[in-house]
């Protein structure tokens, strides 16, 4: 089956948003009872909401649930800020409100006030696996999946074992809530001893970074949102990463940007290279944004923050903007043949 | 002169940047010596800089003259976020610096850590005031500007009275540092005795939100950066205000923005609003831009941060977006000959 064919709302080499285009739709269980439990046994007055992009939409019916159930004198507060994981809670939001709740994302770090609610998707994988199974010959395979589908993992397990399979799992580090989950920035969980791995999840942003991660493993998408079954393709980012890294060896002034994002930040990365380029610049935000680019005078940048915004979104900046294993090669102190895909380590 | 003879680089309607459109090049004192000195003083390490969108790009080279004149271990850090006034402090960079300097802006609060530093004009705002005149037929007159002419407030106040002016100011609430300044959100140094006002200043943004919270007097624009005199037009501002109130009318979804910035936040006033409306849904964010929004399936919005992102960029939303006195409007607790502009007082 062809990439095509899994229906990308998204422009092509702009994979950020794959997952959303959807072809089953989703129910979603809120934890309702949960929260206001909490509330109640805390006795908040104020209560933070934050929902990932896809699902900012359903807000304000959320809100409205829980106003239903709870105490007249909560106020309950929507997070309209960009969220885009775990690593991205709303601290104002956190910080100015007795319970805060996160929706959709699996816990990077557990702290008291914080309530994720996973968001489990109800989608049945097992169709789309059985076609899957062409695509792996071998008797070993990695298997793993995002946050959505953990409830199902040890049925998956169970299933590619059925097959007759070796199934070969594990958690990564510890920005890793549970075993064989990837996030878009840590594919630790696929550090196994298997040459394909099987990515069962919506869309191609997690299995593209694994691939890019792992360029020595057949990576097979099972994607049974859009019901399509594919193998990643990374020619395309590492064109984009090449060109980049070659665009910015002749750079003079760096802008090395530190994003103020809680699970995003990696200072000593960032002051690490400011301290040894006189002509690199510490640039600190929350949202990495071509607009916010602009306005700095640099003929290249290092990013230091979410590395999906510098391999997916990097060809929309006006200027090169590398990683940092990747501002490594192109100020040359390491060869181009080290050019990896840039994993985020740890929490905050 | 037309107002079309300003040479905006902005489209028509778009009243944001008008300030930016230079016909003369601006030299500015970065005050060098006055941050250094405090940096040795309080043996700082970190040094956070924050310049307004127009000056983003003079950043590096500032931080190269710090750099050069600084202790070796000091480390300089940019701020890349969006900064539109001294209500809106990183404060991000700020809580994680030793010492913060604060460009192009006049104290709103002053604090032990931040420095600020005004940048004022050194363009000789004379021969412009001296066309203004024909403008201001009256004996008494109102006299305003911004933070980058205040250095010669004095001198222009002085030089009316030559004229044969009673020359009216005032310092306004405690939002303004000094006499006769205005800031965008904030015209209560023109609550003076005198139905004419002269502005001298670049741009027409603040002269329009002056003409909207004084449409009794007739503001008169001397801008001594683009070279002209024209005199406040706010026709094609108000009928858009009356237009989205009108739309807003038939709204049952409303959400209601509190701004997380620090010196844009109105919190009883939003808190308000959603307590006695129970279709009203409070949305928490610091950039309050239309992308965001697009997020929130509401009806309509009403914004308690900054007036003039609802007055200058209003039409840009998908939603109508009120004023917190326009909203009382639109829901029918207020007559709509009560619509005025949306003041913001106090500081944070």
């Amino acid at each position: 089956m062809s990439q095509d064919a899994a229906g990308d709302a998204t422009s092509e080499g702009d994979l950020r948003n794959t997952g959303m285009s959807l072809r089953h739709d989703r129910e979603w269980d809120y934890e309702l009872e949960r929260i206001i439990e909490e509330i109640e046994e805390k006795d908040a007055k104020k209560v933070g909401l934050q929902f990932p992009e896809g699902l900012k939409r359903r807000g304000p019916a959320v809100a409205d649930d829980l106003r239903a159930l709870a105490p007249d004198d909560v106020t309950f507060m929507l997070s309209g800020q960009p969220c885009y994981g775990a690593c991205d809670l709303d601290t104002f939001l956190m910080r100015r409100t007795d319970v805060f709740v996160h929706f959709g994302h699996s816990p990077m770090k557990n702290s008291d006030k914080i309530i994720y609610v996973p968001l489990f998707s109800n989608v049945d994988p097992f169709p789309m696996m059985e076609e899957a199974l062409e695509e792996l010959p071998e008797d070993d395979v990695g298997l793993v999946t995002t946050a959505q589908h953990m409830n199902l993992f040890d049925d998956m397990k169970e299933w590619l074992e059925g097959e007759g399979y070796d199934v070969h799992t594990r958690k990564g580090d510890d920005r890793l809530t549970h075993e064989g989950q990837v996030l878009g920035c840590n594919y630790a969980s696929a550090d196994i001893d298997a040459d394909q791995v099987l990515y069962v999840g919506g869309g191609k942003f997690h299995p593209l970074g694994l691939a890019m991660e792992h360029p020595d493993k057949k990576v097979v998408i099972c994607d049974p949102v859009n019901n399509v079954v594919t193998v990643a393709d990374t020619e395309k980012f590492m064109k984009q990463r090449y060109g980049a890294v070659h665009r910015a060896m002749d750079a003079e002034k760096w802008g090395v940007i530190f994003c103020t994002k809680i699970g995003q930040g990696r200072w000593e990365m960032a002051e690490k290279i400011v301290d040894e380029n006189e002509n690199a610049y510490l640039i600190t935000m929350d949202e990495v944004t071509p607009d916010r680019l602009r306005n700095f005078d640099m003929d290249a940048f290092v990013n230091t923050g979410c590395p999906r915004i510098t391999t997916d979104d990097g060809p929309q900046f006006h200027k090169p903007m590398l990683t940092p294993g990747e501002y490594e090669i192109a100020v040359g102190n390491k060869p181009l043949d080290e050019l990896s895909f840039d994993t985020f380590h740890g929490t905050w």
